[in-house]
């Protein structure tokens, strides 16, 4: 057996922690292949390659319907990655034995995973044969966390609206509503901010979350200016840019010190233009703009020593900072393959510059992002391929360390830190 | 045999359109091999190494002066792709039989290519060599287009001079002339500029196509202010950084909404300054600034949504850009790997990437740029060799498909897509 | 033997000069392992790791100590390129058998590296292991120069403090004492340079360096303004951000003027941000904002023909333009790999694209960056492999070369470039 196999076999035997995800835990498994074929992934692939979006997003079809539309744009997308998954997804769940989904063997492809679907255990099928033992979630901060086993389903404080759109009316009523509070000022609202943090905390939260665009840059914010925009987004004036910028700032200023209060990691996911392509399918319309650095995170870095902040980097040409800022800062962890940068050729040399770079005990390598749960395993499966294939070329086969040395890095960097970092 | 090898072996067999050259169909071939190794790729590079410009471009000197003043250089650059280039085209079209060109045994190279570059059939002959069913080329506005087969070398229409040259008395001068009219207002403008797409589109026209310097922000213009700059530039008056600014987005504009009436794509080829170097040797002078984001096409991409943008990105550092933008814009495809990222360590990765998570009808692999008929062989030798590769290695060996199913990947990249999204 | 072990050998047999280093010459080997794990890349990665500043700082521990404290810290960052140094460091000097240093064998290893730095020929005994012919240094422009054989340790004039630093009092009084001067206006102060220069040609110096933050770009300044904040600087009066730019830049236009008169390289470090993370270890403060581009540098490499400038780049994501530059302009040179770029995933693709595309004489392969003569034997090791294993499947593998001329093509960028850029 070569080094590569030995190891990536020891690598798939690990059960895992996916540390973060968009899984609903009310409905955490698909029903139908349209719950896997609607995955965003898909879709804006589909769309991309010429299907409208009216045929993809038309109201009142079936999801046998809205299969059966997309799968004709699955051989112009075959060659992608994303179709890899979904491949793998139908041989090991549904037994699909094909090397293609055609517009000749969909529906009975279809029907077999809506048998599956349909068993009254799927979900834990799923968990079992994924070898999951915890998946962490993405919860508005609206989200009452009740009806779920938040020890297996791990809330996460999603911070993206506070930041980001509290100048929007709805946000702000579910904020006073969440929050049972009607800031007038800075104070106020940071009050009410740790509200949030509370009921979260009480709920086994395990991070604050946020994705972040290109051109935002943490400040702290001083109490005049804070109090001044506070006071007048809550009375529902419009911001000026400026203004916004400094709600922003005390906004996200406010969660990291809440963040020292209540001991959680920060997870910074930075880089994301939304809304880009503004006719594009649902969550395949936002792109990004490469020329951000992590130097706009410099204050905020040395301002919190005690939170640590799983960085995330849209962009591969951010993934030099991040080793480097993970080097030197030790409160910054390098986190996963985000989004367009989760295929392997990313994936391969991201991860090649972290195992060289930064400390072994400051690398999460890897979360789904997923939404249902199907997904981690061809996801996991990727990446402990490319893993293995790097532990065995340099570490095994340059370094010369032995496989079991190597496996032992594979682990931490798989499993060990998602529970060192954000508890276990 | 290799999987790499027998996927070589098909591809290789393989005849090719070249979507993007810059050909004279009056004189496609070379004539004596100063023609070869007066290409700016040897003369920039034999300069870089020591050689001054008065001797490269003395005036006066013949051909054999100048091939007899470059060969004492080429020992520096061998180690370059370009010298690779060099290398096959002397040793399949001349004969070339030693590993090196030297100052012993130039003369004789330089014969024998003068003798086969005589005889009447050379052109024919190189084509037939390479494969070529199609040769596109880049055709100045006022070109008559005339005296040449333009369904072999098929015209595009090149636009960098209306968009950023207008200022310029003898363009202007050139583009009354062309379109037989005297603008003085925007409207008077955008027709003169669909005179020149009526004659192009009545000459076989596949492509409008432009390069963009970093800098560059495609937007739409209001009239007035659009008016105020047609009228300023053609009164002959100098016009601000910022009116130039106008005029260049009015006119980009337009050719793209002259993309639509003639449905035509709009290759773009992002991100060139151009006279970095000012005393550079002709061609040798542009360089490039890395910070440019694919984001500054945002308008443009969203208000054409019929028009197909073929792209071609500068910087590797924008391919990742470039990737994820085509795999969300049904009107982006990616285009072949330009000038600076035209070599292998650069083409490998990029072409990992798309073809990771581009659709396969959406990637155009590559074309040559050639100035002289003869490049085109070497040029994509090297890419079909790079894509035999990664077809062999990533998609036969770690994704199972069959040898086959490889090579209609590698087809349709190489051929079939240059044919779908151009016109054949 | 595989061409790549066939390379490599040969590789490892030359001999060669480094051509930068912060060697100090009075002290230029270890003197106990504290000196080698006092090295930045540990002490920050240990902090990085976890352990706090103050203990590795701490006034008045012995080199013992400081090493006992930094052992257990080792285990987090096995995995990186900086170990593998330390390990190899201490396998081949030391005589450790081990493959990993341990809390239970730090100790023997301690004693057995301070009883070899004892012996009187240490310096001599690593110079001769490591294959040293010639080791460059980074001099203060007040460094005496004397009390070494500075054809062996090779001065550079470090110029950082005079671009950047004029502003402090120190920084003023030690460039008078140096210069015997007191300028008051730009003549002045260019004179007093001139002294500098002078001096240091006296001592054997081979070249002009210094390391530019990713926000500077050289220009001419005009003589009024230069002597406006020439006087302001030495009369002690505090300069806006503007005037010190301008001042910047006035000192750095200088420098380059020199390098004419006194025939030097003139090497340009390019990228650092220094003190952003402030409460970290000692050297271990500094990061980088990618956003940089040689464009920057275009006004300084066509003002200067006559001058070599070795370039350095911080950032992967600069590296094709460094290239690409290189390949143009006849005074740019690829200048090794530089610090948060110089771990192998870089290093190689770095290497590969110079190997691609720039002339082979126009490429210094590596330099060490080494405070203590131990560390080039396993830094140079690395990049010997990389080098070699590119030279082998690359060049021999892909092109048809010998192994014969791969080695000569790494010889030369391993050894002859060194001598033919900064004189032998």
């Amino acid at each position: 057996m070569s080094a590569t196999a030995e190891i990536l076999s020891e690598l798939e035997s690990l059960r895992l922690i996916d540390p973060h995800t968009h899984i609903n835990p009310h409905s955490a498994a698909s029903e139908t292949l349209a719950d896997i074929l609607g995955y965003h992934y898909y879709t804006e692939l589909a769309h991309s390659s010429g299907l409208a979006k009216n045929q993809i997003e038309e109201p009142g079809i079936t999801p046998k319907e809205k299969v059966g539309r997309l799968v004709p744009l699955l051989s112009t997308i075959e060659n992608t990655a994303q179709y890899s998954w979904l491949l793998e997804m139908c041989q090991v769940f549904f037994g699909f034995e094909d090397d293609r989904i055609t517009e000749a063997n969909w529906e009975a492809l279809y029907d077999s995973a809506k048998t599956k679907m349909d068993e009254s255990d799927w979900e834990q099928q799923v968990l079992e044969r994924s070898g999951l033992d915890g998946v962490y979630l993405t919860n508005d901060f609206d989200d009452p966390l009740t009806g779920f086993d938040t020890s297996f389903y791990v809330p996460c404080l999603r911070t993206d609206d506070l930041v980001f759109h509290l100048s929007k009316a709805d946000v702000r009523e579910r904020f006073q509503k969440a929050t049972d509070s009607a800031p007038s000022d800075s104070a106020g609202l940071k009050d009410a901010i740790g509200k949030l943090f509370a009921h979260f905390k009480a709920n086994n939260v395990r991070a604050c979350a946020i994705s972040l665009p290109p051109f935002f840059a943490p400040e702290q914010v001083d109490a005049a200016t804070a109090d001044t925009v506070v006071g007048k987004v809550f009375s529902g004036a419009e911001l000026t840019e400026c203004e916004q910028t400094s709600l922003s700032r005390f906004v996200f200023w406010s969660l990291a010190e809440f963040c020292v209060e209540y001991e959680l990691p920060f997870d910074l996911m930075i880089g994301v233009n939304r809304r880009v392509y503004e006719d594009g399918v649902f969550q395949g319309q936002d792109l990004y703009d490469k020329r951000v650095s992590l130097i706009q995170y410099k204050a905020l870095f040395n301002a919190f020593p005690q939170v640590t902040f799983p960085v995330s980097v849209l962009s591969e040409t951010s993934n030099q900072e991040l080793v480097s800022y993970a080097w030197i800062f030790p409160n910054v962890v390098t986190n996963g393959h985000w989004w367009y940068s989760n295929i392997p050729v990313f994936i391969e040399r991201d991860t090649r510059a972290r195992l060289q770079a930064v400390p072994r005990t400051k690398q999460v390598g890897y979360y789904s992002d997923m939404y249902k749960l199907e997904f981690a395993l061809p996801k996991f499966a990727m990446y402990r391929r490319i893993l293995a294939r790097i532990l065995a070329e340099e570490f095994v086969g340059q370094r010369g360390w032995s496989a079991e040395k190597a496996v032992e890095l594979g682990t931490q960097v798989l499993r060990g830190n998602v529970e060192s970092i954000f508890g276990s």
